[in-house]
C-alpha cells in the first residue's frame, strides 16, 4: 500500500490533561501491527458523540449511543479489523464483555466505558482476543501516545491523521487534540469511520454535544469519498475537565474545535481509497443553504465527474449533468462554472475564447477546486471529496481477500 | 474497445409498415463510421415519449417535450458524438434548423421531426454537418435499416441493440420493435439515454402515452450503471397504424411492449461502461414497492457492492450497507441475504455453515443474483445493474481525449 499522495505529516501533539492512551496489538484481523487502543479518562469527563445515520449499525454505535445520555466516560475501547456489524446477538454481547473488561481494569462502571470497532463487516467478533489484549494496554498507558493510537486504528487508511487547537475559554487557555481513521465507506451522515477528539476544557455534556454536532455538520458531513455511509461511523468528543475553567463561554473553543474536525474531515478525504487530487466543490447563489449542499453533493458523489478530475478533463458538461440530476432547483440557463478559478461556462454555455491554459494546468495538479453559480438565490456551500481511480477498484475488489 | 462480454447478438427485425430507416456519416464528431440516422414516418403516426428529469436537459428533449403535445410524428433525426446539452441559444436554433432541414425533405411540419442527440456535453453543436448529410439519408431510406440505426446512435456502446415483439390488438397482428444505446451516465429518470420504438399498431397518442410510461418505470426506470443521470436520456414509441386494427384493446400490446423495454434496458446495462458481470438485486418484505425499489437502487448504486461483485466477493455486508444508508424502513436484526439463491445471513447475523461452495462459484459467473428480505411488509422491487471495474475509470477518464 503507498502512501496517498495527499497525506499530510502527523501533527505533533502534546499531552491533554486527565487523558491517557496506549495502544497495542491484539491479532483480530492484521498480524505484525498494533490494533487496538485503550484511552483512560479522568473521572467527571464529559462526553459528547454523533453517530452513522446508517440504519444498519454496528453493535459499538448502539453501545455508545445507549451510554452518551450518561454524559460521562471513563474509557474508550477502539480496534481495527473487524467492524462487529451485522453480528447479531453475539456482537452485544462482545460490546458488553469488552466494556466490563475495561471497566474492571480501570475502575468504573461499565456504561462509563465507549466502544467503536472498524474493519470488516458481518464477520464473527473474536472480542476475546481485544478482551485478553487490555490489561496489558492499561499498564502501557502515557500522556505520549497519539501518533501510536492514530496508527493503530487505521484500515485501508495510508497514513495516521491528527489535528489539534489551542482555545480560550474564559481566562483559561485549553487544549484540543483529536485523531481520526477512514478511507473508504465514506459519506455524509457520518463522513469519517472513526474520530475522537479530546480536551482539557471543563464543559458539560450538554452544551458539548450541541457544539460537536454543529461542527460535525460542516466538517465531516461536508465530504465525501464514495457515497457509502459506513454503518460505524463515530465521532466522540471528551472534556477531562483537568483545566479547571470557571467560564462557560465556549464562543472560542467551538471556532476552534470547528477547525479541527475541519482539518480532521479534510485528512480523511486526503486518504480517499485510491486518491489522487482533493476536489473542493462551491456551489453558490443557490435558492437555499442546504439546497446548495445537495447540489455540491451531487456534483461530490458523481462517478462521472471523479472520474473526470482522475483524468484530468475538465468535463464541466459533466458537473451541469451532476448539479441537474440533484433534483434541486436549477435553471440550465442562468448556470455558471468555473474551475480553478476560471469561467469555462456562464449562463448556460461556454465561455467562448476562455483560456484554457491556466484550467488545464489547474487540473494537473493535487487540488481542483470547482465551483457553480446557480445564480438563483443566496444559499452556498463547500463540500470536498477526491477522485475515483484504479486504485479505488484495486482496493474495493479484493478487500477481504 | 472490445465487446462487452454480457453481450447479446442483434435480433432480426423485420420492416414495420409505414416506417422507413436510414443511416450515414455526418462526421460530427467520430470519423469513419455512421453517426446520424433518418427515420421516416407514414402519415398519422401517433407519438409518445418519456424525457430525463434531470434538471439541465438538452436543447433535443426541450424540442421533443414541446413538439410531444402535438401526439404526431412524421420524421425522427437522431445524431451521435455531441449531444447538444449545455448549448445555449446556439443550441436551440440548432434544433430549430435540423427538424426545419428534415421537414423540407420529407414534406412535413417541422413540430412533426423528433430530434435526439447524445454524446458529448457542453461542446458547440455542428448542426450544419447534421443537415449537410441529411438529403443522402432521404434518398437511402429502406424498411431493412434495423441494424445501420442502432450502429449509429452508439457511443461507447460496445453492441448495437434490439428487441422485438408481436402483439395482438383484437384480431390483428402488429409488431413492436425497438432499438436503444446508452452504456454510461445511466441512472433512472430515465435509464438509457436513447430507446426509439416503432409499431405497426394503430393507436392514439393519449393511451401510447400511458402505456409507455408504465412500461419504463418498471424497465428502464430499474435499471443503473453509475448513477448519473443523463442529459438526454429520451424514450420515444412511434406507432404508424398501418396494421389497421379497429380494436383499441392495448392489453396485450402492453405487455409485449414492456418486454421490449425491459429487454432493451437489459442489453443497455449489459453494455455498461466496463461491465463484467450483470447484477440482479431483488427486495422483498418491505414496507411497501416504492421502498423496496429505493433500498433495491441504493444497493445497486453502491460502489462497495459493485467492486465487491467486480472483485467476485460475496461481501454481503456491504450489502447490509447499502440497506442501511438508503435511509428506508429496515431491522438490522430482521434483515437476510441471500447471493446466488444461498441465504448467508438471516434475521440479522451470519448463517452458521453456509455452504460457500455455491456462492463462490455463483459470483464467478456473469450473472450474479441478490437477494434480501428485510422481514417487515409486503413491497418487493427487481433492478438490475453491472459490476465497477477498471474499464470504467479507463473509459470515463479519458472520454473526451
Amino acid at each position: 500500500m503507498t502512501i496517498s499522495p495527499l497525506a499530510l505529516p502527523f501533527p505533533e501533539l502534546p499531552p491533554i490533561r486527565g487523558l491517557r492512551l496506549a495502544a497495542g496489538a491484539a491479532g483480530i484481523r492484521y498480524q505484525g501491527r498494533n490494533d487496538v487502543v485503550l484511552a483512560e479518562l479522568a473521572p467527571g469527563t464529559a462526553v459528547a458523540g454523533v453517530f452513522t445515520r446508517n440504519r444498519c449499525p454496528g453493535a459499538p454505535v448502539d453501545w455508545c449511543q445507549a451510554a452518551l445520555p450518561g454524559g460521562e466516560a471513563r474509557a474508550l475501547v477502539v480496534n481495527a479489523g473487524n467492524a462487529n456489524v451485522f453480528t447479531g446477538r453475539a456482537g452485544q454481547e462482545a460490546c458488553r464483555a469488552t466494556a466490563a473488561a475495561a471497566a474492571r481494569l480501570l475502575g468504573c462502571s461499565d456504561r462509563r466505558v465507549f466502544l467503536a470497532s472498524t474493519g470488516v463487516i458481518g464477520e464473527p467478533f473474536p472480542h476475546d482476543r481485544l478482551i485478553a489484549a487490555l490489561p496489558s494496554l492499561a499498564g502501557m498507558l502515557s500522556d505520549h501516545g497519539w501518533s501510536d493510537a492514530a496508527c493503530a486504528i487505521m484500515t485501508t487508511d495510508t497514513f495516521p491523521k491528527g489535528a489539534t487547537r489551542v482555545a480560550w475559554v474564559g481566562d483559561r487557555e485549553v487544549r484540543i487534540s483529536g485523531i481520526a481513521k477512514g478511507s473508504g465507506m465514506i459519506a455524509p451522515d457520518m463522513a469519517t469511520m472513526l474520530c475522537f477528539v479530546f480536551t482539557d476544557a471543563r464543559a458539560p455534556a450538554g452544551p458539548l454535544q450541541a457544539i460537536l454536532q454543529a461542527g460535525v455538520e460542516r466538517s465531516f458531513n461536508c465530504t465525501t469519498v464514495d457515497s457509502d455511509t459506513s454503518t460505524s461511523d463515530t465521532v466522540l468528543l471528551f472534556a477531562t475537565g483537568q483545566a479547571g475553567n470557571a467560564s462557560a463561554d465556549f464562543g472560542d473553543f467551538a471556532a476552534r474545535l470547528n477547525e479541527v474536525l475541519h482539518d480532521l474531515a479534510l485528512q480523511v478525504v486526503r486518504d480517499g481509497e485510491g486518491a489522487q487530487k482533493l476536489v473542493q466543490i462551491e456551489v453558490t447563489r443557490a435558492v437555499s443553504d442546504s439546497s446548495a449542499k445537495r447540489v455540491a453533493l451531487s456534483i461530490a458523489n458523481s462517478p462521472l465527474v471523479k472520474t473526470a478530475v482522475a483524468g484530468e478533463d475538465a468535463n464541466w458538461g459533466r458537473i451541469v449533468m451532476a448539479v441537474g440530476k440533484a433534483g434541486e432547483p436549477a435553471d440550465r440557463d442562468r448556470l455558471s462554472v468555473a474551475i480553478g478559478g476560471v469561467w469555462m461556462a456562464r449562463n448556460g454555455a461556454v465561455v467562448p475564447d476562455y483560456d484554457e491554459i491556466p484550467v488545464v494546468a489547474h487540473m494537473k495538479g493535487r487540488e481542483v477546486a470547482i465551483t457553480v453559480d446557480l445564480g438563483l438565490g443566496d444559499g452556498r456551500a463547500t463540500v470536498w471529496t477526491c477522485d475515483l481511480t484504479h486504485q479505488y477498484i484495486d482496493i474495493n475488489g479484493s478487500y477481504r481477500s
